[in-house]
């Protein structure tokens, strides 16, 4: 492949703006005047003309993709067609199994490892007639050194991680929609830095079975899209077909067996903006931008409370105290992880990844226990004031993507509401210094499907 | 390796009846009389006269083995051992990850499949110094086709599985102790018929990290030992070190972060027998066999409820329904495993596992959903009951190991508790037609301390 040397970086906003949603232009799939095939090869085009510089894929199988895609060609003319995603391309981060790719986890430890099953998730995607069209470049174990992908609308910065080429390929518009994972903030950062729609979902929504661990009780398999609307669509057929952690129901309300029709928009009554954990660290403009924001939803007849609300400053208090505890519960969960990685050889892991095992040796067992029962205050007071708001607001990162490929930026914005386990999105509906900025919309535990409905009236209403 | 074609069948009770706890041993390690090398040589000996014909290993590392002794032997030497069971050789089954060896699952699928990390339970022991000497065999995936071992008292008979190898190598005298897994039956059963102590702890008290999944409600790690202060120290080490799941506490009481005393011997006050799921099966010896230790318990004071108290008779009722209940979860739960691997290739599947998927297939979401709150009401049950008595006993099957290499005998005695996620025990206390067959001891969720230090009681008293 070879590219024209200034193809990097796409102007912001994309020309592709309005980005068309997949399951909504699979109608001319239905109609005949368009077919999966043709989809595909003109995601190849895009992938051909933008990865030489972009870097978002760790292994692209272009010939795989071509039969699927010709599979479900197939079955469009037969009128048979397996799920709303059937023919959609998609890319899975490279902490997830693939039978069929190297899974590769961004670490030279696991350089050509050849996986012999598929995850949860790619067995789902794969049974409703998704091409699988690649793995996308991860951060070490999604949480060590970065991946050599840039950011599509500025090549000098960081597409966020740890789900890094998920976001990348996507914002580029190479891909409608991309796995990934968060266990601190590594799909709602990314999809901030990169434009694109974020749901990291209420957790054990989605499984995570042959997906990397690194905590269970922070570890989330989520969707990076250009539409919510194809999101709902992969989040769902997971859902609906993975096994171990698919008590279903999981996210938010009992899912009908045969598919689950996407929530209606739903205007919010009343929000409430958490401006804590990260604001000292956000720049004027983007600042400026949400506030903005603010005033188109109030002008909807959105009430929006603020700290001057006792019970906004406190719910402030908390998720500010969530970020440190997220962070110490992330280290004592990943020792398992870490120390087999270390047993390979320290050489071969990255400072990043000591820390994090130096942070796990300054802790215990009772300590870890103390701040489960914390979890467990902060979900209560988060469900409370959830009788009284229909969601939270805040930015989803502190600003736009940070300048250099070796930081994906800060986790304070997201990894709060990880350790609450509720449902995060971060809506591509800012911008700022002329680079894409996320609005991170929140609800309760298990209240995925009221969200979808509300981020789908923020993103029409804004 | 050569064997005398008559080295089976070992004798039942064997020859090694008192069987040496390796933890009491291994003073002889620490006053210079005794090493871990030779220690290691005797089961190398061992395994070279009985393995040919007992086939309970997939995988044999004597050097390695060799190596990881003679570092053992160092620390001894300068007074400096790691844990209780530095120098311990063990067996790891076949569906827990290696990095230096093959992890094949019992599955033509994953054939000289080799892992780049060690699973969380095999860092724990290798850090605490344990021997690791090889890989046990499994039947297929830990639920599927029956592998080659034979049972070490009779080798017509099966060793039971899944965690066939682990049981017969134990049983045979090969190594002290070895890892097991369990989602139905699969460590009480072949401890039964293998004339081993076996432990399924509380579920979630020792973490699964890097072992291949079934069921997120059923599947547990545990330990199958010559000696229950073996089995102890193992899941203690285990229990400690490892991460994601490793809460602690979950075996019941907080343990102190600089280990974990081997709890005293504790005389139960009063114990509850189940007489339900399976005992149809069992034949007139085994049921005689029970019913003398039961004798020998109540002659040392141990007060016996049996169905003609009301309570009892209830649980019973549930422990019935609890076997239907579990068999249905764990088809539900393995939907995701079983789809992965039958997309490698239907031949390559056993038959059994379709069976398993077609179940599946006639259950759905919100059936799962039911069972699940049905599996908290039976453990509200057994936790109301557990306020009377100190435990429950009944057969760990329903009589000794069943003739054929193909079956692993019935699972009806043992997912009753695995569905409830109390710790379970098979105690080698009985026999019957010469063989061995266990005294299943059963507790409360989270009972597991309290539960062993009876068990040590029932080992010394009968």
């Amino acid at each position: 492949m070879k590219a024209s040397p200034d193809v990097l970086p796409l102007p912001y906003p994309p020309a592709h703006a309005q980005r068309e949603s997949f399951v909504r232009h699979r109608e001319a799939f239905v109609a005949g005047s368009d077919n999966p095939r043709d989809y595909l090869e003109r995601c190849l085009g895009q992938i051909a003309r933008i990865e030489p510089q972009l870097h978002a894929f760790t292994h692209l199988d272009a010939e795989s993709a071509r039969r699927a895609a010709d599979e479900s060609v197939l079955r469009y003319r037969a009128g048979a067609p397996l799920s709303a995603l059937d023919g959609m391309p998609v890319g899975i981060k490279d902490i997830i199994e693939t039978r069929d790719m190297p899974t590769q986890m961004g670490s030279p430890i696991y350089a050509g490892f050849q996986p012999r099953r598929n995850a949860a998730c790619v067995v789902a995607l794969k049974q409703a007639g998704a091409v699988i069209v690649g793995k996308t470049v991860t951060t070490e174990f999604a949480t060590g050194r970065a991946g050599p992908t840039c950011n599509p609308f500025d090549p000098r910065r960081t597409p966020g991680g740890s789900s890094s080429g998920s976001a990348a390929a996507v914002g580029a518009g190479l891909l409608p929609a991309a796995l990934g994972t968060q266990t601190l903030a590594s799909i709602i950062r990314p999809a901030s830095y990169c434009g694109v729609f974020g749901w990291k979902p209420t957790h054990g929504g989605l499984s995570l079975d042959g997906v990397q661990p690194l905590s269970a009780t922070l570890d989330h398999l989520g969707v990076l899209a250009q539409h919510i609307d194809d999101a709902w669509a992969v989040a769902t057929v997971i859902a609906l077909a993975s096994g171990a952690m698919g008590a279903l129901g999981t996210l938010g309300e009992p899912v009908p067996a045969a598919g689950a029709a996407l929530p209606e928009p739903r205007p919010p009554r009343r929000l409430a903006i958490l401006q804590t954990a990260g604001w000292p660290e956000a720049d004027a403009e983007s600042i400026a931008a949400f506030a903005n924001a603010l005033d188109g939803l109030r002008a909807k007849g959105v009430e929006v409370l603020d700290a001057s609300d006792g019970r906004v400053a406190s719910l402030e208090r908390l998720v500010l105290e969530a970020v440190e505890v997220a962070w110490h519960i992330f280290a004592w969960e990943s020792r398992w992880p870490l120390r087999a990685y270390f047993d390979c050889g320290e050489h071969l892991v990255g400072e990043r990844l000591r820390e994090l095992l130096d942070a796990a040796s300054r802790t215990n067992a009772a300590e870890h226990a103390q701040r489960l029962a914390w979890r467990e205050g902060f979900r209560s007071s988060v469900l409370a004031l959830s009788r009284e708001v229909d969601g939270f607001v805040s930015l989803a990162s502190a600003g736009p993507a940070i300048l250099g490929l070796t930081q994906t930026g800060s986790r304070l914005f997201a990894s709060a509401w990880t350790l609450l386990g509720g449902p995060s999105f971060s809506l591509p509906l800012l911008q700022s210094a002329r680079l894409p900025l996320g609005l991170q919309l929140m609800g309760a535990p298990g209240s995925d499907v009221k969200m979808i409905g509300i981020a789908r009236w923020l993103m029409q209403a804004t």
